[in-house]
């Protein structure tokens, strides 16, 4: 296993920037959702939102709800978009709202984990899993749980299980791999959108995670939600919530609700629309769509790599057979001698997060597909360049 | 010592809600600073803010600074905002922004602990102590660090003691009680500023915490800021609020930056306000200064009840000798055979926080008075007709 120091994010002076010239740093390390920048900007104000200074000052937004800094808007419209797209269950659901995905799994792991056990809780995902997952259980040395590795190697009866379906990072289709009845799962559904991948069933598990961040690129409002079966689990996930931030930001939560209901209507009401047939997925899913078969390309001609392959599938949102196109691309190198993938890279000034974060062989790395139009193409130039 | 549970927060049907009839439920347990709402709406349009969609969707603020979540505009307000009131020596300080000044707590701790000792560190605070730390400081059992009581009964070297002046929930100004050189401090000012206690100095400690709740009323926004000294103890903090919410809400951040710009826009550049003569410290001190005349009114002629007594200090912001007027009462029974000063009140449908969950006699009871007129105002006439 990799060390705890391996696995934490590195922000450096590129993140989040645009590359400056030709031969500047490339970041594809994080997965800054910077793509969807350009679909906000055409949507124009049908999606501002202002916020006059006398409002949500308490802090609390709904209090005959047990999650009382929910604010009613956001969960309206989030279940909209879920009855919209099929992807989830959310009605008869409790939805739980959370500064970011992260958060919420936090609150899951501690809604999970028994309050008086002698021993923590063993978190456990199968490899290769998403590189914040090992870190953030185990930052505070809680008592409550502890990272345990990849879930195909996990003896044992009680465990937490976290499925990430699209997967961060290989974008692979995922269902638990442990069976026990003790054992308890978290599904992280981040990607499980229409722009990345076939929707071709609602999902329905115990806990399931969703995020703004890659759902419209609004990573920086931090919001995220958990749809929640158990209405005890989900009280003590608010119950978190509440030690860990008193709730959760209501400008963001407002702003998330606009964003939502401005992506719902592009499809249910093109009259309230400024410019009408604006389609978020359909933008995303074309984008996406060019640049994996670019990169495709790209990766073909440099002989260097491999990328998964995906079956088409049929996607019930649009119709459509089609493949996944993920939020990020997981290069294997395939060269002989050649070990480490991210460190092949960084020596092109290319930043990638190496396969040891996710708990498998560094010849792995993943790469963003979701940044900016001017730093994915000078990715591509640059592969296209190597040899 | 009280037990954990007892500690929490009970969120009720009545929390942040107006009482509906002479004899409804009176919720004064939270601080939930809604009294600022009407300054806010005679500000008006000069505080509102507009968001478009396309902005900030990355997860990066500015990478050149340690804090790459932190929004510029707002350190700048921040920062102008203390050199205009003088309560904390701002500049050539580390700002460190969190979600609310809970979660920069929580990072505290995980700074000033050292990640790999044997025991955790102890985290004490003199009684009576905020009721939240407690709870906040145990929750997640972590092995850093844990939660060891009334700091003027602690014995040992190690420590991290809290210091919260003016204190709540008894508006004592406070230094730290425990002086050994391997101890630590957090200074929690969320209620240094002049509308609650005159400013007697630029506060200037190691680490000094701040909420924008209790400074302009905007609990809902969730944004708090630290001052720190320490480059290693900052980047710790830094580190801590990135595994646990990856940074913190722009939209909250840009909001919160609005909104201090209006305060010190307020005294310094009357010329860009929509109503000129809007002074939110002179707003507050009047208002609290009002309420704090009637409180002691209305206990005084009950003969059941005492209050904390202020000094008259000089004010170096206002230029006035003032008594402090604390967001929180902290009445005391002094009736013979009343041991539960909250259980009183709660008979009486007024909702307080008992002293119990500040580490003291049940005797005490804590009273917001930073609610809304209407709820202040049905607290002081049903005060009045207990006897």
């Amino acid at each position: 296993m990799t060390s705890t120091a391996q696995q934490e994010i590195s922000v450096s002076s590129s993140s989040g920037s645009r590359p400056v010239s030709k031969d500047a740093i490339i970041n594809l390390d994080h997965g800054d959702p910077t793509m969807f920048e350009s679909f906000w900007k055409e949507v124009g104000e049908a999606a501002d939102i202002t916020i006059p200074s006398w409002r949500t000052l308490s802090y609390f937004s709904d209090v005959s709800n047990f999650c009382w800094f929910l604010q009613p808007e956001f969960a309206h419209e989030a279940r909209r978009l879920h009855n919209l797209v099929g992807n989830a269950v959310a009605d008869d659901r409790f939805l739980v709202i959370g500064t970011g995905s992260t958060q919420l799994f936090q609150a899951a792991l501690f809604a999970l984990s028994p309050s008086d056990a002698p021993e923590p809780m063993s978190v456990v995902s199968a490899v290769p899993y998403y590189s914040s997952f090992p870190r953030i259980t185990d930052y505070l040395r809680s008592a409550l749980y502890r990272w345990s590795g990849d879930a195909s190697k996990f003896e044992g009866d009680a465990y937490i299980e976290v499925v990430c379906s699209p997967n961060n990072p290989d974008g692979s289709i995922r269902e638990a791999v442990l069976k026990s009845s003790n054992g308890k799962t978290i599904h992280d559904l981040a990607y499980y959108w229409p722009q990345y991948t076939p929707i071709t069933a609602a999902a329905d598990h115990d806990i399931m995670l969703f995020t703004v961040s890659k759902l419209s690129g609004h990573a920086g409002t931090r919001v995220g939600w958990a749809l929640v079966k158990d209405v005890e689990v989900a009280k003590k996930m608010v119950k978190f919530i509440e030690l860990n931030t008193i709730g959760v930001s209501k400008d963001s939560q407002l702003r998330a609700a606009t964003i939502l209901k401005a992506i719902s209507d592009g499809y249910e009401r093109p009259d309230v629309q400024t410019k009408p047939g604006l389609k978020m997925f359909e933008f995303g899913r074309r984008l996406l769509s060019m640049r994996w078969q670019k990169l495709r390309e790209a990766v073909k001609a440099s002989g260097i790599f491999t990328l998964p392959d995906f079956e088409s599938v049929h996607c019930k949102f649009t119709g459509e057979t089609t493949e996944a196109c993920p939020a990020f691309a997981w290069l294997k190198c395939e060269r002989e001698g050649m070990k480490d993938c991210a460190d092949f890279f960084k020596k092109h000034k290319i930043l990638t997060r190496g396969g040891g974060h996710f708990g498998v062989e560094s010849n792995y790395a993943r790469v963003s597909m979701v940044d900016r139009d001017e730093t994915f193409d000078l990715f591509i130039e640059r592969l296209m360049s190597l040899r």
